[in-house]
């Protein structure tokens, strides 16, 4: 099954709000993808067949995923691959000596943290969440990766806000399964 | 391979670290777990067989997972039984109507919700979470399964704090994969 045709499978389940969370916000809901095992497991399937299309010759050693929605199929798409799962969290929620990273959102600022002896030094990395907006909590995960010494092959998402070209604060390639054009609130 | 035999495997990789969050409090890591994909398919194996031996005739519709450490291993589990994934979330984090359920926390209180629309009436449900405590959170999510016309078929945890009796608060059997006799903090 080629990559498209898992997109289109996966679209077709997307759910959209307008207005939320926010006035003038188009919120596209993907977790109807989840009450339904057979569209979960192409959605792991898709992003299984595109790393290994994108990286047939370097293993990746690690899938990062960012709280909480890069929970749902982080871990997952991890088990998939054979390799681990290690999760970026909100400032205070995880034991033991931590890497930060501050990013900015509408109103003030955010700190993200992942435990310092998670990942080995030198170890490929995914990161892994629903959706890029602006880019700022994703850069601030590829902070954190750097800051243990561990590099950044690729950010995942399942959706992507292109207008707000998120993409564009990331040092690495960015991969989106399904295109976000449809997501700007036409007003 | 047996259900005690998993769990001994999993609790060699919890991690402790006394007076976290709090002081007196003995905080069990579990992340260890997602960091192997050896270790992270025993946990989902290790449910998996729990589930078919406790529910041999009757089928288990959903996994419902509560945010954001259920989110970790709830989906994989749903993914491994071939069942669809529901999450619960704090308020104002879900599109759409939902139901709602309070609960008490140390501080105050909080409040979780679920899609309404998530679960048809009538659905088989197993609520996961990493952790049971006070119980409360699990006590709200069983209400929410409630509220949408569902029944909550067993709560099923990675560990318990025992000797704060959380299961007693639950109307429906709990089972927990390795025991938490060891949480308690020694002072």
């Amino acid at each position: 099954m080629p990559l498209q045709a898992y997109a289109n499978d996966l679209k077709a389940t997307l759910r959209q709000y307008p207005n939320f969370p926010s006035e003038g916000i188009l919120f596209e809901d993907f977790l109807p993808i989840f009450r339904d095992p057979v569209t979960f497991q192409k959605l792991v399937d898709a992003f299984k067949l595109h790393l290994q299309e994108a990286f047939p010759n370097t293993k990746v050693n690690y899938i990062v995923g960012l709280e909480s929605r890069g929970f749902l199929f982080g871990p997952t798409l991890a088990l998939a691959l054979g390799v681990g799962f290690v999760p970026v969290r909100k400032a205070g929620k995880l034991p033991g000596e931590c890497v930060q990273a501050t990013y900015q959102k509408e109103y003030g600022s955010d700190v993200f943290e992942m435990q310092k002896d998670a990942i080995p030094q030198g170890s490929n990395v995914i990161i892994v969440d629903d959706i890029i907006a602006t880019g700022g909590s994703a850069k601030a995960a590829g902070e954190l990766i750097e800051k243990i010494g561990s590099k950044v092959l690729e950010y995942n998402f399942v959706m992507e806000l292109d207008f707000l070209k998120g993409r564009d604060q990331l040092n690495a390639p960015v991969f989106t399964l399904l295109s976000g054009q449809e997501d700007k609130l036409q007003n």
